[in-house]
């Protein structure tokens, strides 16, 4: 029988307010329809280095080690536990949701000795906590997660850098969700060793993973004893090809370097300052828009990610069917709850691209409508007049 | 002072007939550029199974593990390594070139045992040899590169997946730049693990690793003692995802995806038969042409890639200088020697799209520009006379 072959792709238009991927920029759209060209043309040379200096402001570092690594966020992750962790190396990892779990299991995969410190999905971790981890454990690496994806928790950097550093430990950071959606001030902080995703705040599609590693990492990775576990993410190899000498390793994703090179100018045409304070206020409507409607945050006041909103489902209320409604009638995706929170929370992203007054407004509409068809008693147009004060406001 | 945000992408047209990535269609650039959707959006499932669908009939198997890894080709190497082997597992690697070394420094990574049977850059095993080799160390994993890309070399496979499988063995196999140029029979032949990259003759931007494995491997991953040296690369997590359950693992890059997509179904548009009738075609005549120039492969007759054609740089001609007037004049890219080549050899790719007479005749053209202008003494025109006799004749 002959094999029939599918039909082209033909992706509906959605409203992306997930976790992520977020809506790419029709700018970066037509950047990744760009020509491909070698890995080794000079054109293409010119767009890496213009990537890494792009990434530095975005990452607001000086460091020299910052580059895309060729795979998605958690290739991020990878790359950074791998190039710092030696068989034995003991690793104090903060576990809050879903990636700091992650990233334990990535850890003891490499041979570290994981010492794991647990809170709550959606608590964060007081400075003083990890200081008296620290002085039990005396870790060479501390892995912790500035924006939890599977929660919605800000967990707050500044403080706890200097406590790791006075015990002259390693600092790793998950910022897959916060980069270019709140700050990560890499320097000012003093965070050893970065990873990010593409297609969060910065709007990119999935498939590179923006990184940084300090003076003190990169020190750490010349002073193996043993080879970095994957030949793939060895950063002592990938930085050659993206420094001076240009040493082949692997072909790098091309057009997906010039989808990211393109969404990093939107980055930085609205400069960071503005773009924070955008997702900020996109947050605030929205948030006041669910609170008018009876919903409520599972992460406490003060700690809520703005680019990444996790509410209860509320009482009564069937969570697939109002996502399913929202997709269909809508083509707005929100995501579900991850991990223990599967079924009990709603993700709602407000990233890069997709943080616009349009989006809250439009969802709060869409939501009260399913929450409506649910047999959910409410005050027809509460969220939509609550967000509207919001921006009205100007708060 | 304030940054200055480099220009947009503005990407040179090339006619790539390096060793990848190779030209990519029109088609499979504007599916990059179609809206990004969530990756477990039910369209985008669909876009999954359709694509393990087409990898299957492109890598002729009815293996159900059968996915694009989310990374470029070298990520599609460590996870057949890393995803078989088992720290202390004996490897057999043959290396006739720099991938063969390449899998056998991952394997090593990966805790393997690795005893390597080498030959000479540019030669390829016997059965017999493997045979003997199987004998002595009695190996869990037999790794073999198919189209060696540093090189030019076809290693044919069918005897030696014999010869591995009499011992019990598993045949990892590196198909990167054979797949859909030339005849990669996955379940005839009986290879168990095989990786390939979009970037060669599928003519897709690089980005992703199509992978095969065999109920055999897939077995082997399932029977493991120990868990897979890389996360982000574990299969058994990898499959969940792109089986029934939809397991979320990490964010599948979406756009590379469609990209892929597009790619497929052009191959399987054209059909493989004639896909790889057209791949041998235009390399009779490329290699007509050249060798009616004086230039001569560095590959054994009978033993030459049809997609990857690699000739030693003549006497008294500067390598980087031919190389770069081709990029500069004619916007052609080749590529050089790797390894002990460099310098040595030129690679010239036909492949995927960029496999047609166009390419040939232009090319022996503009090589011919560039050897007069190297002081080469050379006949005017029996490069192109060479290659047209070759089409004329219908050979």
């Amino acid at each position: 029988m002959a094999y029939s072959i599918p039909a082209p792709i033909n992706a509906p238009q959605r409203i992306l307010l997930g976790p992520g991927p977020s809506d790419t920029h029709p700018r970066v759209l037509a950047a990744l329809a760009k020509p491909t060209i070698g890995h080794l043309d000079p054109y293409f040379l010119q767009v890496m280095n213009e990537l890494q200096s792009m990434l530095r402001e975005v990452f607001q570092t000086t460091n020299e080690l910052t580059l895309a690594v060729s795979g998605t966020g958690s290739s991020g992750m990878e790359a950074c536990v791998v190039n710092l962790i030696e068989p034995g190396d003991r690793m104090l990892v903060c576990i809050n949701g879903v990636f700091g779990g992650r990233m334990s299991d990535v850890a003891t995969r490499a041979g570290a000795q994981v010492t794991t410190l647990e809170r709550g999905f959606g608590e964060i971790f007081s400075p003083e906590e990890i200081a008296e981890a620290l002085q039990r454990v005396q870790p060479k690496v501390v892995g912790i997660v500035h924006a939890e994806t599977s929660t919605g928790a800000w967990q707050p950097l500044e403080e706890i850098a200097k406590v790791v550093h006075a015990s002259d430990a390693l600092l790793l950071v998950d910022c897959v969700t916060s980069l270019a959606g709140a700050p990560v001030e890499v320097d000012r902080w003093g965070l050893d060793a970065v990873y990010s995703g593409t297609q969060k705040c910065l709007s990119c599609p999935p498939g590179l993973a923006p990184v940084t590693f300090s003076p003190r990492a990169v020190e750490v990775i010349e002073r193996r004893q043993s080879k970095i576990a994957s030949w793939y993410l060895d950063m002592s190899m990938v930085r050659s090809y993206w420094g001076d000498s240009r040493a082949y390793h692997h072909t790098a994703p091309i057009n997906e370097n010039y989808g990211l090179h393109e969404a990093l100018r939107l980055v930085l045409e609205e400069g960071l300052e503005h773009r924070f304070a955008r997702h900020m206020h996109n947050h605030r409507a929205l948030k006041a828009g669910l609170q008018a409607m009876g919903i409520e945050y599972s992460v406490a006041e003060g700690q809520q990610l703005p680019m990444l909103n996790s509410v209860w489902v509320p009482e009564g209320v069937d969570d697939s069917g109002v996502r399913s409604q929202l997709l269909r009638e809508y083509g707005i995706e929100i995501g579900g709850g991850l991990g223990p929170m599967k079924g009990r929370t709603w993700r709602i992203g407000l990233m890069g691209e997709a943080s616009t007054a349009r989006n809250v407004l439009l969802f709060l509409a869409a939501l009260e409508r399913c929450l409506l068809d649910q047999g959910m008693s409410l005050d027809s147009g509460v969220g939509v007049a609550a967000a509207n004060a919001v921006y009205r406001n100007g708060e």
